[in-house]
C-alpha cells in the first residue's frame, strides 16, 4: 500500500510510523509546508520521498491522510480532489468535524465518498515530525464520524488503518464529536493558554512563575501547544467553543459568589464532588 | 532529636521520613484526627507513636511540625503552647501564611518567637500517610515567611531542617507570598475543580468523560486534591484569589470578545506567547 501523508508532523508523522511498523504500508510520500521539517521526516525514514506539493503527494497513493491544521484542509481538499486515484481512500485528523466535513463537500465532487472523516483524539504538546512516535496512537481514541455518502467498506477500511495503528475505533455523528470536544478539550485549551498568557504578561512574571509548581506545570501542559492548529480548532468550533466558554464563565461566577459568602461547606462539596467524578474517570479509563 | 508531627498526611508523613532518612531524628510522635490513618504511619514507621492529642505530641519534643488543613491551626496553636518546650521549634505547613501567622499571634504568647511559619510547595493529589514519601521534598521549593519576633537562629534552624529534606528554601514577606500563590498555585486549582464540577453535573457526563485523553487528565490533576484542605486555603486566602479570580474572569472576557470577532491573529499570538512563556519556565526551571 502506498501511503500519502499531507503534514507530516506529530501526528501525521506517527500514523506512517506506525503504519509501517504494522506492515501495512509499503511506500510512504510526504508533503507539507516547511521542507526544513519534510527533511527531517525523511531522515527519520517517517517518509520515503518528499512530494513537491499535495497534489503530487495525492497521486497514486491507496490512502491519504490529510495531518495539517484545520484551516488548510479546504485548499488541500481541491488541491488533491484532481488527482485522487478512483479506488484511494481519503482520511484526516482535524480535531473538528463539521468544517472539515464542509469543506470537503465544497471540494470533493464526485470523490466525497472516498473522504471518511477521523479524529486521533491523542495529541501531545509537542508538535513537528521530530516528535512523531509509533506509539502515539496505541490504546489511544480515534473517532470516525462517517459520511451519509461513505460506502459501509470504505468506513470499515479506514477504521482497520487506524486500528493498525493501536487505536481504540468509535463512530460519533460530526455535530455530537464537535460538542463534546469543545467541551473536554478545546476550552481546557483556552482555559489553560489564558491563565499563563495573564500570568506572562505582569510585571512580576518571573517571581511568578519561581513559586509555580508541579500542579501549576500539569494544568498548563496544554499551553503549550502549537497555536496555529488550536487557533484553527477555536475558529472552526466557534459556536460550540462560545457555548462552553459562557457555561465555564457562569460556574466561575457562582464559585465567586461562594468564595464571597465564605460559603466553606458549599465550596468543599464542589471540591469533593469534581475530585470524586474524577476520580471514577480515572479508575474506569484504566 | 524529637519531633512531634501533628497531621501525619501527605505532607507531615513525609517531613518525618525524610528528616528519618538524613539521620535527623531519632524518636517521632504523631497525632491527628484519623486513628486509622495514625495507625496506618505507625506500620509504615513513620512515627514511633502515636500521642493521644496534639498537646501531649509537642510536650518534650525538640520540634513540632503542624501539618494540618490551615482552618485547624488556630485551636492547634491554642492546643499545644502550653506543652511546648522552651527550647522546642515549631514550624507549619500551611499553604497560606497570613492567617497562619495571625492565629499564632493569638495563641502562641511568649511563644510566638518560637514559631517559624514554612510552606513547602510541594503537593500532590494523593493524602494521606499511605501517600508519604522520604523524596517529596526533594529539590522542591518551601518557602519561610519568618516573622519579626523569630530570632534569626531560629529561623536559620527550621530552614536546616527543611535542608535536610531535600528542599530549596527560600524567604518571603506573608503578604507576597500569599498574593503569588494565589495566582499560580489556589487559582489553578479552583479552576480545575470548576471544570470537572461543571462536566461531571451534565446528564450526558458519562460521555463527555469518555472523550476526555490526556490534555483534559493533566489539565484536572489538581481536582483529585483534598477537599478540606482546598476549602482551607481557598477560604483562608479568598481576597486574594478573588483578586485573582477576577481577573482570570476578565482575560476569558477578552478570549471570547477574540472568538466572537473571529480574530485568529489575535488569537494565535495570545497562544503563541504563552507557549513561549511556559516553555521558557520550563527550560529555567529544569
Amino acid at each position: 500500500m502506498k501511503l500519502a501523508v499531507i503534514g507530516v508532523g506529530l501526528i501525521g508523522g506517527s500514523f506512517a510510523l506506525a503504519l509501517r511498523e504494522a506492515g501495512k504500508v509499503s511506500r510512504v510520500v510526504g508533503a507539507g509546508r516547511s521542507r526544513t521539517n519534510l527533511e527531517l521526516a525523511r531522515e527519520r525514514r517517517i517518509i520515503d520521498e518528499i512530494a513537491p506539493d499535495a497534489a503530487s503527494a495525492a497521486r497514486g497513493a491507496d490512502l491519504v491522510l490529510l495531518a495539517a491544521p484545520v484551516a488548510q484542509l479546504p485548499q488541500l481538499f481541491a488541491a488533491i480532489a484532481p488527482s485522487l486515484g478512483g479506488d484511494a481512500l481519503l482520511t484526516d485528523a482535524g480535531s473538528t468535524k463539521r468544517d472539515v466535513i464542509a469543506a470537503a463537500r465544497g471540494a470533493l465532487g464526485q470523490k466525497l465518498a472516498q473522504f471518511v472523516p477521523a479524529h486521533p483524539v491523542a495529541g501531545a504538546e509537542q508538535s513537528g515530525a521530530a516528535a512523531a512516535s509509533a506509539a502515539l496512537f496505541r490504546e489511544r481514541r480515534v473517532v470516525l464520524t462517517p459520511l451519509a455518502e461513505n460506502p459501509p467498506q470504505a468506513v470499515q477500511r479506514v477504521e482497520d488503518v487506524w486500528r493498525a495503528c493501536g487505536a481504540r475505533v468509535t463512530r460519533l455523528d460530526a455535530e455530537e464529536h464537535d460538542a463534546l470536544l469543545a467541551a473536554v478539550s478545546h476550552l481546557p485549551h483556552l482555559l489553560a493558554y489564558a491563565l499563563v498568557h495573564d500570568i506572562a504578561a505582569r510585571e512580576n512574571a518571573e517571581q511568578l512563575f519561581a513559586y509555580a509548581a508541579g500542579g501549576f506545570r500539569d494544568f498548563t501542559r496544554i499551553a503549550s501547544s502549537h497555536p496555529e492548529m488550536w487557533r484553527d480548532i477555536c475558529l472552526a468550533n466557534r459556536d460550540r467553543l462560545l457555548g462552553e466558554l459562557a457555561r465555564y464563565r457562569a460556574q466561575l461566577g457562582r464559585l465567586e459568589q461562594l468564595l464571597q459568602a465564605a460559603d466553606g461547606a458549599a465550596l468543599e462539596r464542589v471540591f469533593a464532588e469534581a475530585r470524586a467524578a474524577r476520580n471514577r474517570w480515572l479508575k474506569s479509563s484504566s
